[in-house]
Order: structure tokens, then sequence, then C-alpha cells
């Protein structure tokens, strides 16, 4: 018989994405082991970030201030504004240490079925970020599914008016990708924008 | 940037058994869209158990009281008292719900290179509890590994003069098995112990 206490504990971390009930009690018996350095501190942690992070009023990315510190931030460059579908996508190019720019977090693709239309994605609040601001370009970085390209798409033509540059990134093949394995879509787009030699 | 908050719980997860930095900010993501019907919830049962649980002085098994629920339960059989390494033994054998006496946990296998001696691993309480009780069984349910089984052999000679019966675990075919996929260990053993038919 399991002690109520942990086997709540591990039907809450059964809950989390990638862990089923077996990997669960092997997590709660990893940390029944390690109780001050890394259950209390996961506690801790866990409570800390729950009362402190907020979306940030200006671009949707989570932090503990809104606006955000990426928003904050005054030497970031005001003029690109990379739109992106979730903040996973957001950690994604910030790890790259390749963008300086600001971001656009809409929280989803479009998607009737699931209620997400243009105000539950922010769009009004991009559209307008993009009318009053110092912006110049506007790059849409959402997936390269069905879903990501269509709001892509649905994106540029609710900006075409504002006269702002609009891009997408590029597609093509993967770095280190073997033409033997790329799918047909990948190999068609990447012939498709080939570029000089 | 990550916000230092969310950075240190993604740090934090990804010391768990079985998740690496992608899985951890996998799981911080999933968290923070589930704040308050995980992230919290998560956040007080880790703090509760952290609190609560202690190892129960009777058989080293862990709960939130001492002696512990199966220790205290009264329906449970005297007799019978069941040697396992480590609490996830414990809840496998539990989880099968057949066994119903009472346990033991060492807390590991003898390791002179580790420094698991006797006494690290419980053993003198474990002869005083075969001494003085009502015990009349004792079933090493150790691990089939060469640590557990040299375990389990210590434990054969320290519990033989105290005259009470001492069992082991049979080995063999696992269900289901097939012997074409056997490795010759087990074969070995489930021929060597074969019984009438």
């Amino acid at each position: 018989m399991i002690a109520s206490p942990i086997e709540q504990l591990i039907q809450l971390i059964a809950r989390l994405p990638g862990l089923g009930p077996r990997s669960a009690r092997r997590v709660a018996l990893h940390l029944m082991r390690q109780r001050e350095s890394l259950m209390r501190p996961l506690a801790q942690s866990l409570s800390v970030a729950a009362e402190a992070i907020r979306a940030c009023a200006t671009c949707g990315n989570m932090d503990v201030t809104s606006p955000c510190t990426i928003c904050a931030d005054i030497k970031r460059d005001d003029s690109v504004l990379c739109v992106v579908e979730d903040l996973a996508d957001l950690w994604a190019i910030e790890r790259s240490n390749l963008f300086h720019g600001r971001y656009h977090v809409l929280g989803g693709t479009l998607s009737a079925l699931d209620g997400r239309g243009p105000v539950e994605l922010n769009m009004p609040a991009l559209e307008m970020r993009v009318r009053n601001g110092a912006v110049q370009e506007v790059i849409l970085a959402t997936n390269a599914t069905v879903e990501g390209q269509t709001t892509a798409h649905y994106l540029t033509e609710l900006l075409a008016s504002t006269g702002v540059k609009v891009t997408r990134l590029a597609q093509g093949i993967p770095m280190g990708g073997e033409l033997e394995y790329l799918d047909d879509g990948t190999l068609g787009a990447a012939l498709k924008a080939r570029v000089s030699g």
C-alpha cells in the first residue's frame, strides 16, 4: 500500500508530458531519496513560478514582469518583430541567439474547430503594434505545418495594408540533411526556392 | 531570454530521472499552461510530501507515519516477512496484491565499494525482528542480480541460527516468455529448478 500523499504526488507527476505511471513512480522515488537537494527546491521553485509568472501585456511572452524582459530590454531592435506560435518557439529562437528584435506570441494557430480566431490569437494587438510602432519588418516564424502556414498566410494579408515588410522563414534542406532521407515536401520546397550557387 | 525563475525551474526538472533539458522545457511549458490545475497542486503536493514523509522505524518503508501504514495494519500476517532491496520493490509487490505479510526494506545491496555493509542495510534490526517477533518465514525478495543474490546469500547465513524458515523468490521463465528469446542464465535457472509436470 503506497501512502496517500506519495500516491497523490505520483498521480500528479504522471500527468506531465512524456511521463506515465511507471516513470512517475521512478521520479517520485528519486525525489524522496533527494529530499533536501531536489524535492524541497523543486516545490519551492514551482510555487514561486506559479505565483510570479504572467503573460507580457505587450508580446504575450511569459515572464515574472510585464512588460517582459525582452520587451523591456532597451538594447533590442525595435524595427524587427518576430511572430511565433507559442512560447516554445520563442525559446528556440532565443537559444539560437541569432535574433535580437522583438517578439509577438500568438498562442497557437488559427483553428475554427478549436475556436481560435484572430482575436483569440492576439492579432488585433499585433496589427496595432505594427501600425503604431517603429516596426519595419515582421518575420512570420510560424511552424512549417499546414496550420502554421495558413496562419502566416492570414497574417500576410492582414498586415499588407500597413506597408510594413512581411517575411517568412526560408524553407529548404535542414543543415546536415541528406537528400536520400528528405521527404518530398521539403525536397520540393528546396528545389522551388533554389538560389544561385 | 528565458526569465530566471522559469530557467531555474527547468534546470530542476532536468535533474529528474529520464528527463533531459529538452523534455524539461516541455514539462515546464505544460506546467505553465496548466497553472491552476497542475502547477499549483504539484507544488503543494511536493511540499507536503517533503515535509511529511519519513522512513518507518520498524521496516524502513517510506510513509507519513512511523510505524508505517503496512506495519500498523493489524490485518496483515505477522508470520511472513518479505525482505526487499528498496522502496520500488516494495511498491511492485504491493501492486501485485499477492503478499499480505510484513516487509523489511534494506535500502540497497551489500557493497564494499559503496560502503554499504550489514549495519548500513539495517540487517541487525532485521535479525532482531526475526528473533523477537512472530516471524515464521523470511522471504528474500532481492533482485536476481549478482548484488541482490550475494545479499540474499549473506542474509541466509545470518538468519540460519534463528531457526526461522528462509526462502527466496523462484527463478525461471517469466510469464509469456519465449525460450528462443531467453538469456542463457534464465534458461539455465529454469532448467535447474524444473518441477514435475
